[in-house]
Protein backbone atom coordinates (compact mmCIF):
# COMPACT_ATOMS: atom_id res chain seq x y z
CA UNK A 1 0.00 0.00 0.00
CA UNK A 2 2.74 2.64 0.72
CA UNK A 3 5.10 1.31 -1.96
CA UNK A 4 4.50 4.08 -4.50
CA UNK A 5 4.82 6.55 -1.41
CA UNK A 6 8.38 5.27 -0.78
CA UNK A 7 9.20 5.73 -4.24
CA UNK A 8 7.08 8.26 -6.33
CA UNK A 9 9.48 8.86 -8.81
CA UNK A 10 8.59 5.37 -9.40
CA UNK A 11 4.89 5.98 -10.97
CA UNK A 12 3.89 5.80 -14.76
CA UNK A 13 4.19 9.47 -16.30
CA UNK A 14 1.07 10.57 -17.14
CA UNK A 15 -0.80 8.28 -15.29
CA UNK A 16 -3.62 9.06 -12.65
CA UNK A 17 -1.35 8.55 -10.04
CA UNK A 18 1.19 11.11 -11.20
CA UNK A 19 -1.50 13.59 -12.39
CA UNK A 20 -2.59 13.12 -8.75
CA UNK A 21 0.69 13.42 -7.49
CA UNK A 22 1.69 16.33 -9.81
CA UNK A 23 -1.97 18.27 -8.27
CA UNK A 24 -1.06 17.42 -4.73
CA UNK A 25 2.29 18.70 -4.69
CA UNK A 26 1.64 22.12 -6.90
CA UNK A 27 -0.93 22.76 -3.71
CA UNK A 28 1.09 22.16 -1.35
CA UNK A 29 4.20 24.39 -2.53
CA UNK A 30 1.55 27.09 -3.16
CA UNK A 31 0.68 26.95 0.64
CA UNK A 32 3.70 26.35 1.37
CA UNK A 33 5.17 29.85 -0.37
CA UNK A 34 1.65 31.68 1.09
CA UNK A 35 2.05 30.99 5.18
CA UNK A 36 5.00 28.43 5.16
CA UNK A 37 5.25 25.20 7.05
CA UNK A 38 4.08 25.64 10.56
CA UNK A 39 0.72 25.82 9.28
CA UNK A 40 0.86 23.24 5.92
CA UNK A 41 -2.63 20.94 6.45
CA UNK A 42 -3.32 18.24 4.33
CA UNK A 43 -6.98 18.61 4.27
CA UNK A 44 -6.39 21.74 2.96
CA UNK A 45 -4.04 20.76 0.86
CA UNK A 46 -6.13 18.00 -1.01
CA UNK A 47 -9.04 20.71 -1.10
CA UNK A 48 -6.58 22.91 -3.53
CA UNK A 49 -6.06 20.05 -5.30
CA UNK A 50 -9.28 19.23 -5.75
CA UNK A 51 -7.98 15.33 -5.06
CA UNK A 52 -10.09 12.95 -1.74
CA UNK A 53 -8.63 13.96 1.42
CA UNK A 54 -8.10 10.40 2.21
CA UNK A 55 -5.82 9.74 -0.36
CA UNK A 56 -3.74 12.55 0.67
CA UNK A 57 -3.49 11.29 4.10
CA UNK A 58 -3.13 7.64 3.03
CA UNK A 59 0.13 8.41 0.42
CA UNK A 60 1.39 11.47 2.31
CA UNK A 61 0.65 10.94 6.05
CA UNK A 62 2.20 13.83 7.38
CA UNK A 63 2.90 17.92 6.23
CA UNK A 64 6.66 16.53 6.43
CA UNK A 65 5.71 13.82 4.33
CA UNK A 66 4.76 16.21 1.67
CA UNK A 67 7.88 18.60 2.04
CA UNK A 68 10.00 15.24 1.68
CA UNK A 69 7.99 14.10 -1.90
CA UNK A 70 8.06 17.99 -3.08
CA UNK A 71 11.90 17.75 -2.27
CA UNK A 72 11.94 14.74 -4.83
CA UNK A 73 10.28 16.63 -7.62
CA UNK A 74 12.45 19.55 -7.13
CA UNK A 75 15.90 17.12 -7.21
CA UNK A 76 14.25 16.42 -10.74
CA UNK A 77 14.41 20.21 -11.84
CA UNK A 78 17.86 20.77 -11.10
CA UNK A 79 19.63 23.09 -13.81
CA UNK A 80 23.32 21.60 -15.36
CA UNK A 81 26.17 22.97 -14.54
CA UNK A 82 28.33 25.33 -16.10
CA UNK A 83 31.09 24.91 -18.11
CA UNK A 84 33.09 28.22 -18.67
CA UNK A 85 36.31 26.97 -19.10
CA UNK A 86 37.61 28.86 -15.93
CA UNK A 87 36.83 27.80 -12.09
CA UNK A 88 35.75 31.39 -10.95
CA UNK A 89 33.81 31.75 -13.93
CA UNK A 90 31.52 28.05 -13.46
CA UNK A 91 31.59 29.19 -9.62
CA UNK A 92 30.13 32.44 -10.51
CA UNK A 93 27.48 31.01 -12.62
CA UNK A 94 26.63 28.99 -9.95
CA UNK A 95 26.74 31.36 -7.29
CA UNK A 96 24.07 33.51 -9.91
CA UNK A 97 22.25 30.77 -9.82
CA UNK A 98 21.98 30.12 -6.14
CA UNK A 99 21.53 33.80 -5.94
CA UNK A 100 18.48 33.60 -8.07
CA UNK A 101 16.45 31.28 -6.62
CA UNK A 102 17.07 32.80 -2.79
CA UNK A 103 15.65 36.40 -4.16
CA UNK A 104 12.75 34.58 -6.81
CA UNK A 105 10.11 35.60 -4.59
CA UNK A 106 7.98 32.09 -4.81
CA UNK A 107 11.13 30.12 -4.52
CA UNK A 108 13.44 31.56 -1.59
CA UNK A 109 9.51 31.62 0.16
CA UNK A 110 9.56 27.63 -0.92
CA UNK A 111 12.88 26.96 -0.09
CA UNK A 112 12.58 28.76 3.45
CA UNK A 113 9.66 26.58 3.93
CA UNK A 114 11.22 23.34 3.16
CA UNK A 115 13.91 24.35 5.40
CA UNK A 116 11.72 25.16 8.18
CA UNK A 117 10.20 21.50 7.88
CA UNK A 118 13.64 19.83 7.77
CA UNK A 119 14.62 21.27 11.19
CA UNK A 120 11.75 19.31 13.52
CA UNK A 121 11.16 16.53 10.94
CA UNK A 122 13.35 13.65 9.71
CA UNK A 123 12.31 12.96 6.85
CA UNK A 124 12.08 15.89 5.82
CA UNK A 125 15.80 16.07 6.83
CA UNK A 126 16.66 13.17 4.54
CA UNK A 127 14.83 14.45 1.90
CA UNK A 128 16.33 17.92 1.92
CA UNK A 129 20.05 16.24 2.48
CA UNK A 130 18.99 14.12 -0.96
CA UNK A 131 18.05 17.11 -2.84
CA UNK A 132 21.90 18.92 -1.61
CA UNK A 133 23.41 15.92 -2.74
CA UNK A 134 21.44 16.41 -6.23
CA UNK A 135 22.79 19.79 -6.81
CA UNK A 136 26.44 19.36 -5.28
CA UNK A 137 26.72 16.15 -7.39
CA UNK A 138 25.89 17.58 -10.73
CA UNK A 139 27.84 21.05 -9.98
CA UNK A 140 30.70 18.70 -9.23
CA UNK A 141 32.66 18.68 -12.48
CA UNK A 142 33.13 22.42 -12.50
CA UNK A 143 35.90 21.41 -9.73
CA UNK A 144 36.93 18.38 -10.93
CA UNK A 145 37.85 20.15 -14.59
CA UNK A 146 39.47 22.69 -12.37
CA UNK A 147 41.58 20.04 -11.01
CA UNK A 148 42.45 18.54 -14.17
CA UNK A 149 43.74 21.79 -15.75
CA UNK A 150 46.10 22.34 -12.43
CA UNK A 151 44.06 24.91 -10.93
CA UNK A 152 43.34 23.21 -8.13
CA UNK A 153 45.44 20.72 -6.02
CA UNK A 154 44.34 17.34 -6.74
CA UNK A 155 42.68 16.61 -3.26
CA UNK A 156 40.67 19.31 -3.63
CA UNK A 157 36.91 18.19 -2.08
CA UNK A 158 34.44 19.53 -4.56
CA UNK A 159 31.24 19.33 -2.31
CA UNK A 160 33.37 21.62 0.18
CA UNK A 161 34.14 24.01 -2.48
CA UNK A 162 30.26 24.17 -3.65
CA UNK A 163 29.30 24.52 -0.25
CA UNK A 164 31.22 27.23 0.25
CA UNK A 165 30.03 29.38 -2.69
CA UNK A 166 26.15 28.49 -1.43
CA UNK A 167 26.30 29.24 2.30
CA UNK A 168 27.20 32.94 2.29
CA UNK A 169 23.94 33.34 0.42
CA UNK A 170 22.00 30.86 2.77
CA UNK A 171 23.47 32.35 6.10
CA UNK A 172 21.82 35.55 4.47
CA UNK A 173 18.32 34.14 3.63
CA UNK A 174 18.06 32.43 6.58
CA UNK A 175 20.19 34.34 9.09
CA UNK A 176 21.29 37.39 9.16
CA UNK A 177 18.94 39.03 6.76
CA UNK A 178 20.95 40.73 4.66
CA UNK A 179 20.58 41.41 1.30
CA UNK A 180 21.39 38.89 -1.42
CA UNK A 181 22.63 41.24 -4.37
CA UNK A 182 25.21 40.86 -6.94
CA UNK A 183 27.84 41.91 -4.41
CA UNK A 184 27.10 38.92 -2.13
CA UNK A 185 26.78 36.68 -4.98
CA UNK A 186 30.19 37.60 -6.71
CA UNK A 187 32.24 37.66 -3.10
CA UNK A 188 30.84 34.16 -2.58
CA UNK A 189 32.19 32.79 -5.89
CA UNK A 190 35.76 34.54 -5.80
CA UNK A 191 35.59 33.54 -1.80
CA UNK A 192 35.31 29.99 -2.38
CA UNK A 193 38.03 30.05 -5.31
CA UNK A 194 40.70 31.76 -3.45
CA UNK A 195 40.47 29.69 -0.88
CA UNK A 196 40.00 26.30 -2.92
CA UNK A 197 43.23 27.53 -4.84
CA UNK A 198 44.84 27.92 -1.65
CA UNK A 199 44.25 24.54 -0.75
CA UNK A 200 41.68 24.95 2.17
CA UNK A 201 39.29 22.48 0.69
CA UNK A 202 41.94 19.87 0.06
CA UNK A 203 41.02 16.74 1.51
CA UNK A 204 44.00 15.59 3.77
CA UNK A 205 44.66 12.01 3.86
CA UNK A 206 46.30 12.09 7.40
CA UNK A 207 43.23 12.23 10.26
CA UNK A 208 44.15 14.66 13.09
CA UNK A 209 44.43 13.32 16.92
CA UNK A 210 42.41 15.87 18.61
CA UNK B 1 -0.89 47.07 28.79
CA UNK B 2 1.05 45.80 26.06
CA UNK B 3 4.26 47.90 27.10
CA UNK B 4 6.51 45.18 28.57
CA UNK B 5 5.82 43.07 25.70
CA UNK B 6 7.64 45.92 23.39
CA UNK B 7 10.43 46.33 25.66
CA UNK B 8 10.65 43.18 27.72
CA UNK B 9 14.21 43.77 28.53
CA UNK B 10 13.26 47.12 30.53
CA UNK B 11 11.10 44.62 33.18
CA UNK B 12 12.47 44.90 36.71
CA UNK B 13 14.79 42.14 37.07
CA UNK B 14 14.19 39.75 40.23
CA UNK B 15 10.10 41.18 40.18
CA UNK B 16 7.20 38.84 39.50
CA UNK B 17 7.22 40.40 35.61
CA UNK B 18 11.03 39.06 35.23
CA UNK B 19 10.43 35.59 36.88
CA UNK B 20 7.48 34.94 34.81
CA UNK B 21 8.88 35.55 31.77
CA UNK B 22 12.35 33.66 32.94
CA UNK B 23 9.86 30.56 33.62
CA UNK B 24 7.77 31.24 30.13
CA UNK B 25 11.30 31.74 28.44
CA UNK B 26 12.18 28.32 29.53
CA UNK B 27 9.12 26.16 28.79
CA UNK B 28 9.76 27.55 25.39
CA UNK B 29 13.07 26.79 24.84
CA UNK B 30 12.52 23.43 26.36
CA UNK B 31 9.58 22.72 23.85
CA UNK B 32 11.46 24.27 20.72
CA UNK B 33 14.28 22.12 21.69
CA UNK B 34 12.03 18.58 22.23
CA UNK B 35 9.72 18.93 18.86
CA UNK B 36 10.33 22.22 16.68
CA UNK B 37 8.31 25.60 15.94
CA UNK B 38 5.63 23.71 14.09
CA UNK B 39 3.99 22.53 17.14
CA UNK B 40 4.88 25.08 19.59
CA UNK B 41 1.04 25.96 22.08
CA UNK B 42 1.03 28.75 23.90
CA UNK B 43 -1.50 26.63 26.22
CA UNK B 44 1.49 23.96 26.71
CA UNK B 45 4.13 26.61 27.46
CA UNK B 46 1.69 28.32 30.39
CA UNK B 47 1.24 24.48 31.92
CA UNK B 48 5.01 23.47 31.47
CA UNK B 49 5.87 27.20 33.13
CA UNK B 50 3.19 27.26 35.82
CA UNK B 51 1.99 30.37 34.76
CA UNK B 52 -1.51 31.52 33.66
CA UNK B 53 -2.57 30.95 30.41
CA UNK B 54 -4.21 34.13 29.95
CA UNK B 55 -1.05 35.50 31.06
CA UNK B 56 1.04 33.74 28.04
CA UNK B 57 -2.25 34.69 25.44
CA UNK B 58 -2.39 38.68 26.43
CA UNK B 59 1.48 39.07 27.17
CA UNK B 60 3.09 37.29 23.55
CA UNK B 61 -0.05 36.71 21.97
CA UNK B 62 1.31 34.24 19.08
CA UNK B 63 4.47 31.27 19.42
CA UNK B 64 6.05 33.54 16.81
CA UNK B 65 5.97 36.44 20.03
CA UNK B 66 7.51 34.19 22.08
CA UNK B 67 10.03 32.90 19.92
CA UNK B 68 10.97 36.81 19.25
CA UNK B 69 11.27 37.21 22.74
CA UNK B 70 13.54 34.61 23.28
CA UNK B 71 15.78 35.89 20.79
CA UNK B 72 15.86 39.23 22.65
CA UNK B 73 16.83 36.93 25.56
CA UNK B 74 19.63 35.27 23.19
CA UNK B 75 21.20 38.14 22.74
CA UNK B 76 22.04 39.58 25.95
CA UNK B 77 24.26 36.04 26.62
CA UNK B 78 26.15 36.34 23.15
CA UNK B 79 29.53 35.53 24.14
CA UNK B 80 32.83 38.65 24.57
CA UNK B 81 35.21 38.54 21.32
CA UNK B 82 38.24 37.46 21.34
CA UNK B 83 41.49 39.81 20.98
CA UNK B 84 44.29 36.57 20.34
CA UNK B 85 46.25 39.43 18.42
CA UNK B 86 46.25 38.04 14.61
CA UNK B 87 43.13 37.99 12.65
CA UNK B 88 43.94 34.12 11.88
CA UNK B 89 43.08 33.52 15.48
CA UNK B 90 40.44 35.71 16.15
CA UNK B 91 38.54 34.12 13.17
CA UNK B 92 39.41 30.48 14.35
CA UNK B 93 38.03 31.23 17.89
CA UNK B 94 34.46 32.97 16.31
CA UNK B 95 34.41 29.75 13.97
CA UNK B 96 34.72 27.50 17.22
CA UNK B 97 32.12 28.87 19.19
CA UNK B 98 29.41 29.21 16.10
CA UNK B 99 30.66 25.74 15.87
CA UNK B 100 30.61 24.39 19.46
CA UNK B 101 26.70 26.10 19.34
CA UNK B 102 25.61 24.14 16.28
CA UNK B 103 26.63 21.02 17.57
CA UNK B 104 25.45 21.28 20.86
CA UNK B 105 22.88 19.07 21.39
CA UNK B 106 20.64 21.86 23.26
CA UNK B 107 21.89 24.87 21.17
CA UNK B 108 21.63 23.57 17.80
CA UNK B 109 17.79 22.16 17.91
CA UNK B 110 16.97 25.90 19.75
CA UNK B 111 18.89 27.55 16.54
CA UNK B 112 17.38 25.24 13.94
CA UNK B 113 13.73 26.35 15.68
CA UNK B 114 13.91 29.90 15.80
CA UNK B 115 15.43 30.20 12.62
CA UNK B 116 12.44 27.80 11.13
CA UNK B 117 10.08 30.13 13.13
CA UNK B 118 11.98 33.28 11.05
CA UNK B 119 10.64 31.51 7.85
CA UNK B 120 7.20 32.39 7.92
CA UNK B 121 6.36 35.04 11.05
CA UNK B 122 7.79 38.46 10.43
CA UNK B 123 8.11 39.59 14.01
CA UNK B 124 10.27 36.44 14.64
CA UNK B 125 12.36 37.31 11.48
CA UNK B 126 12.85 40.85 12.93
CA UNK B 127 14.35 39.33 16.44
CA UNK B 128 16.71 36.88 14.48
CA UNK B 129 18.10 39.30 12.68
CA UNK B 130 18.72 41.70 15.78
CA UNK B 131 19.99 38.41 17.26
CA UNK B 132 22.74 38.47 14.59
CA UNK B 133 23.18 42.32 14.67
CA UNK B 134 24.03 41.65 18.19
CA UNK B 135 26.62 38.93 17.48
CA UNK B 136 27.98 40.26 14.42
CA UNK B 137 28.17 43.55 16.51
CA UNK B 138 30.05 42.17 19.08
CA UNK B 139 32.55 40.45 17.23
CA UNK B 140 33.10 43.64 14.58
CA UNK B 141 36.26 44.88 16.53
CA UNK B 142 38.59 41.18 15.66
CA UNK B 143 37.97 42.54 12.06
CA UNK B 144 38.74 46.52 12.79
CA UNK B 145 41.58 45.55 14.83
CA UNK B 146 43.21 43.41 11.73
CA UNK B 147 42.48 46.59 9.91
CA UNK B 148 44.18 49.19 12.11
CA UNK B 149 47.37 46.52 12.16
CA UNK B 150 47.46 46.61 7.91
CA UNK B 151 46.45 43.23 7.48
CA UNK B 152 43.32 44.16 5.64
CA UNK B 153 42.39 47.03 3.23
CA UNK B 154 40.82 49.48 5.01
CA UNK B 155 37.39 49.39 3.13
CA UNK B 156 36.78 45.92 4.58
CA UNK B 157 33.40 45.37 5.98
CA UNK B 158 33.71 43.92 8.88
CA UNK B 159 29.76 41.94 9.09
CA UNK B 160 30.97 40.56 5.89
CA UNK B 161 33.71 39.12 7.08
CA UNK B 162 32.36 37.41 10.18
CA UNK B 163 29.20 36.21 8.16
CA UNK B 164 31.67 34.64 6.09
CA UNK B 165 32.96 32.54 9.40
CA UNK B 166 29.22 31.66 10.45
CA UNK B 167 28.03 30.88 6.81
CA UNK B 168 29.68 27.47 6.09
CA UNK B 169 28.74 26.21 9.30
CA UNK B 170 24.88 27.07 9.22
CA UNK B 171 25.05 25.62 5.84
CA UNK B 172 25.70 22.21 7.02
CA UNK B 173 23.61 22.55 10.09
CA UNK B 174 20.60 23.83 7.97
CA UNK B 175 20.79 22.59 4.03
CA UNK B 176 23.43 20.22 3.11
CA UNK B 177 23.46 18.18 6.49
CA UNK B 178 26.90 17.52 5.99
CA UNK B 179 29.00 17.59 10.04
CA UNK B 180 30.02 20.82 11.56
CA UNK B 181 33.61 19.03 12.77
CA UNK B 182 37.06 20.37 13.31
CA UNK B 183 37.87 20.03 9.69
CA UNK B 184 34.54 23.08 8.43
CA UNK B 185 35.34 25.08 11.94
CA UNK B 186 39.03 25.53 10.35
CA UNK B 187 38.41 25.66 6.74
CA UNK B 188 35.62 28.31 7.74
CA UNK B 189 37.70 30.74 9.67
CA UNK B 190 40.89 30.43 6.90
CA UNK B 191 38.76 31.23 3.97
CA UNK B 192 37.25 33.80 5.50
CA UNK B 193 40.80 35.41 6.32
CA UNK B 194 42.12 34.93 2.88
CA UNK B 195 39.10 36.28 1.16
CA UNK B 196 39.28 39.23 3.12
CA UNK B 197 42.94 39.54 2.98
CA UNK B 198 42.67 39.55 -0.63
CA UNK B 199 40.22 42.24 -0.69
CA UNK B 200 37.12 40.42 -1.46
CA UNK B 201 35.17 41.93 1.18
CA UNK B 202 36.30 45.43 0.55
CA UNK B 203 33.11 47.57 0.61
CA UNK B 204 33.43 49.79 -2.70
CA UNK B 205 32.80 53.36 -3.24
CA UNK B 206 31.31 53.07 -6.45
CA UNK B 207 28.04 51.37 -7.13
CA UNK B 208 28.13 49.42 -9.78
CA UNK B 209 25.57 50.47 -12.37
CA UNK B 210 23.68 47.40 -13.60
Amino acid sequence: MTQDTAHPGSVRPGGRTARVREAVLRAAGDLLVERGFATLDLAEVAARAEVGKTTVYRRWRTPAGLVADLLVDMAETSLPHSDTGSLRGDLLENARLVGKTLTDPRQSRLFRAVIAAATSDDTAAAALRAFYDTRLTEWSPCVTAAITRGDLPPETDPRAVLSAVSAPLYYRLLASGDPVDETAVSAAAEAAALAAEQGVFAVSTTKPTD
